[in-house]
């Protein structure tokens, strides 16, 4: 039960949501900007991102749903999977890996992100926009996930209803109504 | 200078948002909302959340201009210094001491944050949500930071810079237009 009495048995932040709608909107105009638009990274480019990055702040709830969207997007459940676990041997190409590893950075601190970070991955031939999306990507992550997990709410543990919300995201966006009480 | 290439000397995040104003336009939204709104905690309270966040972020810009923004809706410099070094010894009533000290677990992590600590705010009779808020303002600093220090932005060290765009802010709010080169 999460730490807040939400009117509602909906898991993660979707129970928040409900609960506060003046920041539900906010909140999900920025993730439907930044991980639905695909003019530079494609959509599951981004979704592995944003698994990627909750993963590392080990939020359920977020890192299931998003993996699900991933896998979704890219048709490779295998690939969401080695991503979440070991980037750097995942088969990624190498701009990717480097966002990757500018994103892990951002996980713990943007001070963490170096000079350096952003030539690697200019090298790969990331794009300032690239770059750019990768670090409030990552940042965003940050917040979604300290939001879920401080106020202690559910993550269900069968894999079926990410599966079933991911399907459901990974085609419809971010600002589309839930479809389900679970989602 | 920042790490992509920025179209304008504007400091911190001021600069991104022109950089990118797709993403911009939910930020703004989101801390307006979060800050502006005044229903529960003063805007005062929450402005001291949010430089408390950013000081234990590190972030210099975002410490600077939310510090000033607090001052300036709480009329008292020396307060806001109190709470971004020692909240706990600081002039500040014992509800807003409990509910800083959630926000102090959710800037390292939300599952940092413990039904004992949810229990103490409510004690010094934070309301439900009084206590959203606080993890949510602390979870979105953990974004802007990120975001302002992931792409090595600038931050001014002219304390008058951020003096300057605190008294805006407090007045007009993070939906009102920039009203100079440095906001």
């Amino acid at each position: 039960m999460a730490y807040i009495p939400l009117p509602n048995d909906m898991p993660g932040i979707r129970g928040l949501m409900h609960y506060c709608p003046e920041t539900a909107l906010p909140l999900n105009k920025l993730v439907e900007v930044l991980l639905q638009r695909s003019l530079t990274l494609s959509k599951g480019e981004r979704e592995l991102i944003a698994t990627y990055v909750s993963s590392l702040n080990k939020c359920q709830f977020c890192a299931s749903i998003h993996g699900a969207i991933a896998k979704h997007h890219l048709n490779d459940a295998e690939l969401v999977k080695q991503v979440q676990t070991d980037p750097e041997q995942a088969t990624i190409n190498n701009k990717l890996k480097a966002l990757l590893k500018i994103a892990a950075k951002v996980q713990k601190s943007g001070k963490e992100v170096t000079a350096e970070d952003i030539i690697n991955a200019r090298r790969e031939n990331a794009t300032d926009k690239e770059i750019h999306d990768t670090v409030l990507i990552a940042a965003a992550f940050c917040m979604y996930n300290r939001y879920v997990d401080g106020l202690g709410t559910h993550a269900p543990d069968d894999e079926s209803i990410y599966d079933q919300i991911g399907a459901y995201r990974a085609e419809k966006g971010y600002l589309a109504p839930n479809n389900t009480l679970s989602d």
